[in-house]
């Protein structure tokens, strides 16, 4: 049986009996439009738990575009019957009002990381993506959470201000999941035309293939992608471009490759 | 018996067992030098939760000032005998290098009320009391928090902090203890050589007697007071003002006195 959430002060009572009866719970943030991607993190999160708690919001802050936050997809009844279907015990779905009662008054800010690559492209983003994740963190108190390694610089901001901020919870990476031809799994790409989805593949080709991220942001531009940034940090080769209106982002290990 | 937590790990598991067995945990986070407004707060905790916890650690970050935080006193050993007389639990004495790996990266922003009044004259006073605070309650995991009175705007700043965030910690505020002549307890009073200890109980007489906000400023102008501010803020008067390098706040309710 799959429970919504009803009320914050309601799950609180309910994870604090959890708690004390050594009930562990894996949380699994999303902006709902759920895809193979999610699934993979909801059903390691049931592997290695025994609840698991889904959250659906899109996160009003952290989109710098006003188009992109409206042309985002919202397909909630689907969410939730898949959520049912891979045997989720509880979702949160929360109204924007729950979430920011403080009207984004009291913010998180990563002042090295979050102003590179994505940062530096979509100003205000990480600090809207590091407050919720705070929030929503705070509301589960789950043992641990899953996040996609396809968001990358994401995923080592979460991991980063979970150490400095001392959270309890264990953040999980979990590695990106893609389509038969390569293209990493997104809910933006149900916003590609069948032309541009096709030459989307080409991404991820070109990231593992090309021995130098300026080889890669060369044959990308040459293919007619728009590329924000092609650039090797640490260890992980990362890329964001867009086709026509449609933004997609990547990253490969360069590890060991040359 | 006193314990002083060796390790943020250990007092993690210690904790964990305490909440699976209902222990409740009052926490008090202090810089030290202790004096009796923060025996007070000890004692409400001890009231009100069955184990205290008190952290000690003169937070760098929320000093704007680099001459007032190498002359802020310290005073370990006598703090440590007060908290054991006290009954105190647990201490908690961390080094910069556990409270901050990160080195300040990861931050709390407010911004409406933390550029105002104090924050006014101490620019990134208030990012540093926030972030202190948030890794501090999220490293006791306590029922309850204890803060004064006195520190007014600081008090209202983590109160709106732990609503906004969902901190799963109560925020308790507790009255300003003052000397017999009115003078606010802090630990700045060390610091006043005896004529300015003496002209310095005039700050709360006069906050607590003048009708307006502008006669405070100028009868404290008048005796010779540097004043920072004077204003009236949500039905409390609040005040800064200098003796000499010495700087002293204090504040007292409106309502009901008009």
């Amino acid at each position: 049986m799959t429970a919504i959430l009803e009320t914050f002060s309601a799950w609180r009572a309910e994870r604090g009996a959890q708690i004390r009866s050594r009930v562990t719970l894996g949380f699994i943030p999303t902006m709902g439009s759920l895809h193979e991607g999610h699934v993979s993190l909801v059903r390691r999160s049931r592997e290695e738990n025994d609840r698991t708690l889904v959250s659906i919001f899109i996160n009003p802050t952290q989109f710098d575009d006003p188009a992109d936050l409206m042309q985002y997809p919202r397909t909630l009844e689907n969410d939730l019957s898949r959520l049912r279907t891979e045997g989720v015990d509880f979702v949160f779905v929360p109204r924007e009002a729950d979430l920011y009662p403080d009207e984004y008054q009291y913010r998180v800010r990563e002042n090295v990381l979050s102003t590179r690559l994505e940062g530096a492209h979509r100003p205000g983003h990480f600090d809207g993506v590091l407050t919720v994740v705070l929030k929503l963190l705070n509301i589960a108190s789950a043992d641990r959470a899953y996040f996609g390694e396809k968001d990358w610089q994401q995923l080592k901001l979460v991991e980063g201000m979970a150490r400095a901020f001392f959270l309890p919870t264990a953040i999980v990476a979990c590695p990106t999941v893609r389509e038969a031809d390569g293209l990493a799994l997104s809910s933006r790409n149900s916003r590609l035309p069948p032309t541009d989805r096709k030459r989307a593949s080409q991404l991820y080709r070109t990231l593992s293939a090309a021995p130098t991220s300026e080889v890669v942001s060369r044959e990308l531009h040459a293919s007619g992608f728009d590329v924000d940034y092609v650039e090797d940090w640490e260890g992980r080769r990362l890329a964001a471009v867009r086709l026509g209106s449609v933004r997609l982002i990547d990253n490969v290990p360069i590890e060991g490759r040359r």
